[in-house]
């Protein structure tokens, strides 16, 4: 079985499993069996880290409930192969090569030798990031809700923010906190080092090390570490600026507020829309031109390796430079000083193929089985579900069971990856040796 | 000058004068002076061929105004190079190597030796069609109108049809032609043929001859037919299929017509929609999916070199084909025994990533500065300036002065070309001789 049909079927399992739970009597509140759809669609929505709801998480799921989606938030989180990698480790078998390979393939990368130091590297740093988000939220949330439900509510979002599952129990998300200045450094802080994906925080901490050693020798950061984070705060900082001039005078959204929270409010937007899925604004209300800004940030979404969805910002930057490229009349794309291999281009543009093409589909369908809503509705929904971020217009809930039947696969296909996808509905391939001439063609 | 600048000019130049000519009391049928921005904007919308009103063409401007437009559409329709070189060459002055090359990069192939034959051909193919097309349609309109507005009717149709541009003198375009056979095929006839590019209709032509002439070489097409023919047949029965299945139903379209008249209908709308701009269906009353579905084919568009706008054939294949080799494992573009070139492939990804940039942002800007509209009423609308496809949900007319002067340069950019336009931006660039190493980044 190759990687990425392994991938796809233990996300399935998963699912399959949580949702069974999810349909039990004691994770609902009310004490009854649960609707299968809304444990399927929920089940998906926690494992895929998207957070699209159709019922109340905080009402209508008991605490057992509740603590069964916050386990597939952290399982979809630290991801299928993290986690079985894990349990081989801890059940003491040793890898065999092609395991080996196949773990050292999913994660695509060569830093990090060995991948029992890789799986501890990540298992650490997420406790030491959720720990830290719980203190910072207990805070918050204990003098508002007493030690009972104050920890719950630290624990739960903490570790929804981290996984950027965005998942909340509280019924308007975190709007309540619009002003708060904890909340909005704590929450978007969690999301942000969540979504970069573990390598950069690694090279960050190797840094880091490299100084408090007062190593002589600059350390010297990857491509995709110097990629990743100037992509981000340029994005980070443009949804900011774009949020706060577009919202700027809606009576809605940001009007009302104080300068200060304005500010607060457009960067909590800025950092939650490429793929956390929590808001401090009414979404809704939002201005024509601000929504459809929030689908272009989904879109793009976070970093890969990261716990975010959407084409991812390593992506965009090829896409981009190559545009840059070839205006300049280059035929090589140089990325600090680096030359992006033309496979990668390749990939590049098969990832922004494949998640058109399915939010197009998914799109149309659900436009055919859902005509009482509105078209831009329905586009959100799905740009929303394919990179798990969550965030909706509020038709989630009361969308047809066939419109909820093609999210579910849109939220799975976002999330174990368009490409890995592909792979496996096509299978493996034979190697050509054929080589052909090159032809011009005519294009644009 | 760089050529691409020569051409981003010379279009200005036209639409500067056609404006002129718009406004002068002789081109209105009530005689007044015309408003510059309703003349701007219609200039405009007939040198780049995109066919969006902001008034009735067959009332609002007199014989006249209608002859100016016709005469900018088929100036816009052959491009402001042939047209150039064309005036060079009536003049008699010889060229000289440098203005050669220029108009060689311009058509960027190498198929016909010597610019004469190619302007000759060019002009030659559009006259024959033009005249097909107007003696065709006069048997439709004489029996209707007479021979003096039959005439002028079929004329103007015929050339419209030609240029894909979708300017119409009948103020609901033909949908009073729903069942008419011979308008459901000279009209889609000259949209395609003049869409597909004249080295189509070249190589169809060569090839013709050739088995006239009983050559007994199997004739060799190029690539760059093979893909376009083969990829504009696809697309055109997709789009049939599309449209037939997804308005059924739809009493304001297609549900009460007969089943000839449906497919009729289908086939109408399939082959207007990727850039031509006339319409058989009422476009405010179809379903959000059909609309969806009418943006996607808008944005691919017709072929290169042909009188269509969009992304192109091409480029869409590429796009497709290159996700489908990096999917099998290759690192080469394979199409019908021919390796794409890299170079090409960087120049999909240009015209991809400057077309949905372009559209973005005036989406963005509109929805800032109209904010009655529906936002998928906006959103089609720039996808259709962009384009130059010229189908609107309705909106054109009662757009503000700001959201018609957003649209104008959203019209010229699609139909300059944005890579042609990006590039005049940036200007020419030094070449570079150095080398960098190649470093693998994560994407998707
Ligand atoms: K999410
Ligand atoms: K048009």
């Amino acid at each position: 079985m190759t990687v990425a049909r392994t991938i796809c079927l233990g996300f399935l399992a998963v699912i399959t499993v949580g949702t069974l739970f999810l349909m039990m009597p004691f994770a609902t509140s009310n004490g009854n069996w649960n609707d299968p759809i809304v444990a399927l669609f929920t089940a998906t929505s926690a494992v895929c880290v998207t957070g699209l709801a159709v019922v109340d998480t905080g009402t209508d799921f008991s605490f057992w409930g509740q603590l069964t989606i916050l386990i597939l938030i952290q399982i979809g989180g630290l991801g299928y192969m993290t986690i079985s990698t894990f349990l081989i480790l801890i059940l003491g078998r040793r890898f065999d090569l092609r395991q080996k390979m196949a773990i050292q393939e999913s994660f695509d990368r060569p830093l990090l030798q060995g991948s029992q130091n890789l799986i501890r590297s990540i298992l650490s740093m997420t406790l030491i990031f959720e720990i830290a988000g719980i203190f910072l939220l207990l805070s918050v949330f204990i003098p508002q809700y007493g030690w009972n439900f104050g920890l719950w509510s630290a624990i739960f979002h903490s570790i929804s923010a981290w996984n950027n599952a965005g998942f909340s129990l509280f019924s308007d998300s975190v709007v309540q906190y619009q002003s708060s200045f904890l909340v909005n450094l704590v929450i978007p802080g969690l999301i942000i080092f969540g979504g970069i994906g573990y390598q950069v925080i690694i090279e960050l901490y190797l840094w880091f090390v490299s100084i408090l050693k007062r190593d002589r020798r600059k350390y010297l950061f990857s491509l995709n570490f110097k990629v990743v984070t100037s992509t981000t705060l340029f994005l980070l900082i443009l949804g900011t600026i774009a949020f706060f001039f577009t919202e700027l005078r809606n009576p809605n959204t940001l009007a009302s507020l104080s300068f200060q929270d304005k500010l607060l409010a457009a960067w909590f937007q800025s950092a939650t829309t490429r793929t956390a899925g929590f808001n401090t604004i009414d979404l809704g209300g939002m201005t024509a031109a601000a929504i459809f800004i929030t689908m272009g940030f989904m879109l793009i979404g976070a970093s890969p390796s990261g716990t975010g969805g959407g084409i991812k910002t390593t992506t965009i930057r090829i896409i981009a430079q190559s545009t840059y490229s070839i205006l300049r009349g280059k035929e090589e794309v140089v990325l600090y000083s680096r030359t992006v291999p033309s496979s990668l281009i390749l990939k590049a543009i098969a990832v922004v193929f494949g998640s058109v093409t399915t939010i197009v589909i998914a799109t149309i369908l659900i436009a055919l089985t859902d005509t009482d809503f509105d078209f831009i509705q329905i586009f959100f929904e799905v740009v929303s579900a394919f990179a798990t971020v969550g965030l909706s217009l509020g038709i989630t809930a009361s969308l047809s069971a066939a419109g909820k039947l093609v999210l579910i696969p849109v939220m799975y296909i976002g999330r174990v990856g368009v490409l890995l996808f592909m792979a496996t509905i096509l299978g493996e391939s034979r190697p050509s040796v054929i080589k052909y001439p090159e032809e011009n063609l005519l294009v644009g």
